[in-house]
């Protein structure tokens, strides 16, 4: 940030009165702009065919991480829910009309300033195609599974927390206060983020 | 938004390609500006004296609803978790030190395009103060908190929710999954807002 977008003055970084953190000022006229973190909201859309749960997933056509696969998830947009927010990304990248249950996983990603959200959700019909943003959009077995290319972290993390507990409806049921848990795992998941970025620019230089 | 916040340029409204809203662009430098909702975390304290569960409230000592009480929490920072924002807020408006259970509550508020976050959390110790953005802090039995001063409806229902579950910790621990129920009840919050809203209004016109 150069400019206040109000009157286009040169901003300041300063701690505003009252304030504990450097902020982007206006010298202008006063305003400050506070930078927060945004939440991904998406779903685990689960279609029981049978004795089988199977996943829908999304292969990623843009970046970051074009060609993974990944829960069908984005930013949520202002005027909206997070369920909302959860189903219309749904809707966008896999074409899909899924059901949320309850709140399944809430991951922190501090060094992207990001909050993951999924939400359990229920595919009624194996009705979906690719959005926009899809390759390639397919249901998955346990067993299937692409865990070498899946596109993020936070999306790895909720997959296993689903398996690990799938023939439980209580357990599943109780799984949203595992959100402490998973924020606490968060070291091991940046570790795993930064030892995959160094890996990735190794490939690249 | 008027100016480009990297060039100065004035902006647009326009729905970039392959975007389904309008934003603000700039075209100078084709930058997009996002705008998303903004996470409100903190929680809820509770000092267990013998049978009793006492509950940490804080009196706010700035707007809006200068002269109410709420749960202590604040706007989640850039590089934190979002524990690590319930505590720290807990920490900067009661100077109390909290040790949090689980996620308790979620609840979206689309037309400030914020998601109020509460987290369940032990208050080992009474030792809290006001901290700059307290008027006062005081623990709370069930009896005697003030229902008709407190600030947000999203702290009412928090705080409805736990008296309504804390002699069960089973169904506290089942909680966090009430997620869903919370946002379906949104447009009773936004109605009571609103009627709040308006009431304030009239006293002050």
């Amino acid at each position: 940030m150069k400019f206040c977008s109000h009157c286009a003055t040169p901003v300041e970084v300063k701690t505003p009165e009252g304030d504990n953190r450097p902020r982007f000022v206006c010298p202008g006229c006063d305003t400050i702009f506070y930078q927060n973190p945004r939440i991904v909201a998406g779903t685990l859309p689960v279609y029981r065919n049978g004795d089988l749960h199977q996943i829908l997933l999304c292969k990623r056509a843009i970046e970051p991480r074009k060609g993974y696969w990944t829960l069908p998830a984005g930013f949520m947009e202002n005027g909206e829910s997070t369920v909302q927010a959860a189903e219309r990304e749904t809707l966008e990248e896999a074409n899909a009309r899924v059901i949320s249950q309850s709140a399944f996983t809430m991951i922190s990603v501090p060094h992207i300033n990001q909050v993951h959200l999924f939400y359990l959700a229920d595919l009624p019909e194996p009705e979906f195609s690719s959005g926009s943003e899809s390759l390639e959009v397919a249901l998955f077995d346990e067993k299937d599974i692409p865990w070498k290319e899946i596109a993020f972290p936070t999306v790895a993390r909720t997959l296993k927390h689903y398996f690990a507990n799938q023939h439980d409806p209580q357990e599943l049921q109780r799984c949203a206060s595992s959100v402490i848990e998973l924020d606490q795992a968060l070291k091991k998941l940046e570790e795993e983020e930064k030892q995959r970025y160094k890996s990735a620019n190794r490939q690249t230089s």
